[in-house]
């Protein structure tokens, strides 16, 4: 691909796509811009990597419209663009070798069940197991192992990787993504205490409803509803042993990082970030364009939108710094004390 | 299903089921109280629901014995029972529709070792793989790509869930459910520290034993004993994504919640309830019928059966409750330290 | 085996091995001291189990050379060796039965892509998948329902437990053992904000590389670098459920416990050991032998070499455990406050 190459398909996306420098040089590949050698392409969307500028040796770098684009003499083009940090990943996107998760078309290996409806063009792996009443949408790739059981079903363009499991009745939307060893739809933790200590278990009837564009991450668990279903709204980005408990309601675009948990009947809104080992008690509600910071433990609900949470039990962020303050400035403060203690008994004793 | 017939179904387990209102309507199946419809049955455990009475849809409300039943003329009828959630559940029970893990028998494609003993009225699902010298007991359901490695033995009536694995020696009880994912007897991680910096990988020789009606959730990890046995007792109930270290011993009836984990040679009582995301450093032991906290950190062991336990380093329940309000109090408290700096400087002063 | 050639086999590890008492007896296998029965062998590395040393029905106790290896005359003879402990791990390889992972050569369900590369004496267990342009080295054992996508180069004598999974490109030691249900070079997690709210993902173009004698644990996840490579060095220990984000760095002979999590491009510098559900926040540094303790939240780097860290924020641990005893006081502190307040009314009124 070469750098006027590049700037077409950029010019797809932004319109305005500055270019100094020579444009016939083939790009091989992406780089970041202090591993970069000659004939890579690579990027500056944060000030700190500016000082790279002079010295990469890239071929080609792509940097925003406020940057100088300089004039390297020495072979290295620049491509002013609005958002260069966008405009590398889809070059990332075109540079990048397909993954061959499973090879086209229906493996012999496969079991296929009864009443099982299965789209145009889709891939299903070595020994995948699709129960009956299944529904597979076009263009749908299913990993080899992967299991689903009774009627799940799966929206077009949808990737299921190796391993992953879909108990009975998961409905997965549209161009989703779910890595490996994920399990959707296990039942809820639900039982009832009984007189004598045990436990009965609550069955647990629902489904889990995954909207389109999601994408979800390995070895996640995501409980089916009790009753009713659980759901993952559309956009919604889930990294990797993220556990969503039943009847939990997860709100459009949200992303929720490594780790967390989220606790039974929790309605988190959109826009969300929720951070990487983040906690929440149950039948919390959160609203729109909360962000929850890393290992917070979130024990109540937080009606207003747009705010930030830190700290267990969780509050937003300003109280939390302050908070936080306070406890570090504690030896300080028993310096005070004691001080006021030795004035006040020098007073006292005249 | 009429409500007379659920009445009577009822009955086999409370005795004493009252019915108000017309026995004869068919309920097609559960919902929850607010968003139920004509056909369908819910309950009232809980006194915020109280106030949905009388406006519910639902055909049939099964409501406690100190519930008035109303006398709702448009069709709604009401049963009273001792323990109305627990009546609702045996509903849930008798509405849910049969899950498939395995069809019938032994597939075709299930691999199995010599010398397996297999009971009856047995299924083992597409490609599920047992090792040699195990043994099946009765009823019992093995998922498709289910893995169990040389000599485990599973109680009967057993279901385990598709792509579970038990490592070889593995001992389950009668009645376990274990979901998809989970991985029994795995080497618990023990290493010796060698004086180049290196680590000797300590053999782990152990077994991991579950006793009968557990129930293992989602991903969960539950390591083998480096000798004897990691055990689990008769009824404990763990959720998705916990770990379960070697040599731990965790006493019947007790709960775990999600992520929560449990280091190596910790003993916790029985019917003790752990929070999710809470973590135990090793060799603790905990009394019976505790209760700790999610995301509590438990650094030392706790003797006193029945308490309550929350922080890191986790502390009783009202000493860290206690010290959480100071906490939040230090904001004035530095106040106070300022006016009274105030008020000596002022004294001394004259 | 006797105690004799007991004794001769710990010779070639320590060379100077003292026994005192009977040679000849035969040793069935291993116990805890407090546990061990006639004919076993248990060990004392710790001063805390000395007081066994009289009662253990144990034929043979190794010690350290400081320990008194006394004269018990009732049959139970001792080997006195520098480190009891590395002593008795090297028996408990000795006395353990090997584990059949998969059976010799390769299943005939094992399903091998294009261009794979096997060397000798390798197992492959049923259904195994191994992809195009795979390489696996001498002496691998991949369990059944191991999947390797496309291009994974194993090192000699790896073993790769049941349902493994590698993504493409991984690249894997020798002398590797990863356990049951761990996914490796899944997409990192990244995903740039678009201006509708919504995200656009970050192509995950690079591999996980994991350094020779590592062992990880069982449902681990250890994400691919966006470019470049996640790097596990050498030795490295992870344990169960553990998060490697993309770009990671872990250093040789790093040891983390379960269920931590360390974010996107994080170093970890070498001979650290990290503790259970510790949690790192993107892009942060540590270096060399530095000790984290369990449920630590680390949001900032540590230059300092072999110091240890607690807390959230995490700090050195002199300081946390001092803010921490400042916590613990703050009701002694209030009640000094109070106690001046009211000298100082009382000075005031006069």
């Amino acid at each position: 691909m070469t750098i006027n190459e590049i700037r077409e398909y950029l010019a797809q996306f932004f319109g305005n796509v500055e270019l100094h420098g020579d444009g016939g040089s083939v790009i091989s590949g992406p780089a970041k811009i202090e591993e970069a050698e000659k004939g890579q392409v690579t990027f500056v969307a944060n000030e700190k990597y500016l000082r790279f500028l002079e010295t990469t040796k890239a071929s080609l770098v792509i940097v925003g419209s406020s940057v100088p684009a300089g004039d390297r003499l020495d072979g290295t083009s620049f491509i002013r663009v609005r958002d260069p940090y966008t405009a590398f990943m889809l070059l990332l996107q075109k540079f990048s070798r397909p993954r061959v998760v499973a090879a086209p078309g229906i493996s012999a290996t496969a079991v296929i069940g009864k009443d099982v409806n299965i789209g145009s063009s889709v891939s299903i792996g070595d020994y995948a197991v699709i129960g009956d009443g299944c529904s597979i949408g076009d263009n749908v790739v299913i990993g080899p192992h992967a299991v689903l059981l009774q009627d799940v079903s799966v929206g077009s363009s949808t990737v299921i990787y190796p391993r992953v499991i879909c108990y009975d009745g998961t409905v997965i939307g549209r161009r989703v993504v779910i890595h490996s060893g994920s399990v959707i739809g296990a039942d809820g933790f639900g039982f009832a205490p009984q007189e004598d200590g045990s436990y009965l278990k609550i069955p647990q009837l629902g489904i889990v409803e995954i909207g389109d564009d999601c994408e979800i991450g390995a070895n996640t668990t995501i409980d089916r509803a009790t009753m009713g279903s659980t759901v993952i709204g559309c956009g919604v980005k889930i990294d990797n042993l993220v556990q969503v408990a039943h009847n939990c309601r997860i709100g459009d675009h949200t992303v929720i990082a490594a780790q967390a948990g989220i606790s039974g009947s929790v309605t988190v809104g959109r826009n969300c970030m929720i951070g990487g080992q983040a906690g929440f008690a149950g039948h919390l509600e959160l609203a729109d364009r909360i962000q929850v910071a890393a290992k917070s433990g979130l024990s109540k609900s937080f009606p207003d939108a747009g705010i930030s949470l830190r700290g267990t039990p969780a509050q937003p962020m300003r109280e939390q710094l302050k908070q936080e303050a306070l406890v570090r400035g504690l030896g300080s403060m028993k310096e005070r004390i004691e001080k006021l203690e030795a004035e006040v008994l020098r007073i006292t004793r005249g």
